[in-house]
């Protein structure tokens, strides 16, 4: 199956949960913490546990590259183990000029061989084009954030009234007219700006991370959605998964958290 | 030598080429392809040749991820070739949520342990923070790029009249108060921008890519910085020193094309 079908398959069938592997050495259990490969062994254990409820797996580039050579090691284990049936998205945030962008794009998508990549907007439309050109893959552009400095650059009123992340999805929509294979993150803490915005949004794929530890509230985001069932998205969660437990049971527990997410979509979209 | 004090004392002694090793396997010469790690041989080489002239060496991150873990491993033998004596930039622009970002500090810092990083300010301050927490090094935040769709959202024009790029360098210059640890990057390409506003840029450390293969003028670079001797900066040079001849001469034309760079700074340095 194409990458960016995985994608539209998963939230056409209602899965809408993107578990976060953002594996921690310092935080995983610490029975695992004697093998070869810590961080791998983790994964391993949150897929088993999590792949048949999972719509797509994310993999921040930070948490692998904290242990340098033998992080990328596991990181590149992890996306083999995974396979080829569930979208994969390289939280990378990458975005350089284009002869670099080209050089990111082949790292994540023809070696690492992601699905899907998370990227800067700063720098503009041809930092983020080397990515496009890789057509059957889905690029999220940073609109607006989930933490609170998204206040800093990202919400500065331009002198044509909009809002900095409001032209950054003017323009992703622009862009994604090319291929079809653009999308935006935008944070799930930033409910009435995505409320205020989805007309603008209409159906560019969205990634919302913020859900969990950061704050988001999953309620608000399934009500929205639910109102405006033209937009495709992912709700990621990362720590109030795969840390659910720190004992021997936190693939068990990892699985039911997802699954209580996973509940609770299907009561709240079904709910009057 | 403290991270900070390698940069201010090359640029103190009129040092002013970053030699960026954006070593593209598909570029190098052919001869050296066979060898065990070619981009590893091939940056040896151009450090030893050029390693008396230098003021710091650039690598970019995105040139060792296409070749993914070989990459990465080159990548790091390549820093510790280069040793403790010259400042070593990380061309990363990473930039995260600031849990994340503390992994991106961690991966570049402690474990490659290069001096400086370039950044992403998009996520504002909380991104860049963990960053800064490493007070000897030099963390270069994005200001106004060299590449063409700059304009699409670095140029744009604030509520307030500042242009986006601006608004960035008075927050980087904010930032800096905490610790004098923070720079900018500046296209040379951009040298009017430079221009008008070098007196809000004050002393903080300027990167300046773009000489050379995408046409920035050292002449016009080194002539304004002539007249604003308080800003301290490094222009970067990347394909035009390392590809300078693509035969068995690599390394001595490498060496030549910096050396021929650091006569013409000194010649228009010294120019009435």
């Amino acid at each position: 199956m194409k990458s960016i079908d995985k994608f539209y398959s998963a939230v056409t069938n209602g899965k809408h949960i993107c578990v976060g592997l953002d594996t921690d050495i310092e935080k995983i259990p610490n029975h695992l913490k004697n093998s070869d490969d810590p961080i791998f062994l983790f994964n391993k254990s949150i897929i088993d546990a999590t792949r048949a409820e999972a719509a797509a797996y994310k993999l921040n580039f930070a948490f692998y590259e904290a242990s340098g050579i033998e992080g990328l090691t596991s990181l590149k284990k992890t996306i083999e183990y995974i396979g080829e049936e569930i979208f994969i998205i390289a939280d990378a945030k990458r975005g350089d000029i284009g002869s670099t962008s080209a050089m990111y794009a082949k790292s994540v998508y023809d070696y690492f061989k992601f699905d899907s990549i998370t990227l800067h907007p700063y720098m503009g439309y041809d930092s983020v084009q080397p990515f496009l050109e890789y057509k059957d893959k889905l690029n999220f552009v940073l609109a607006l954030t989930s933490n609170k400095s998204a206040n800093d650059f990202e919400t500065l009123t331009l002198s044509t009234s909009e809002k900095l992340y409001q032209k950054v999805i003017a323009k992703v929509n622009e862009w994604n007219k090319q291929f079809a294979n653009c999308g935006i993150v935008f944070g799930a803490t930033q409910i009435e700006q995505l409320q205020e915005n989805i007309q603008l949004i209409k159906d560019l794929p969205i990634l919302l991370p913020g859900v969990g530890a950061q704050g988001g509230s999953l309620e608000e985001v399934i009500t929205l959605f639910k109102q405006h069932h033209f937009t495709p998205y992912l709700i990621n969660a990362s720590r109030s998964i795969i840390y659910a437990s720190n004992g021997n049971d936190f693939a068990e527990k990892a699985a039911e958290e997802l699954k209580k997410l996973n509940a609770e979509i299907v009561t709240l979209s079904s709910a009057q």
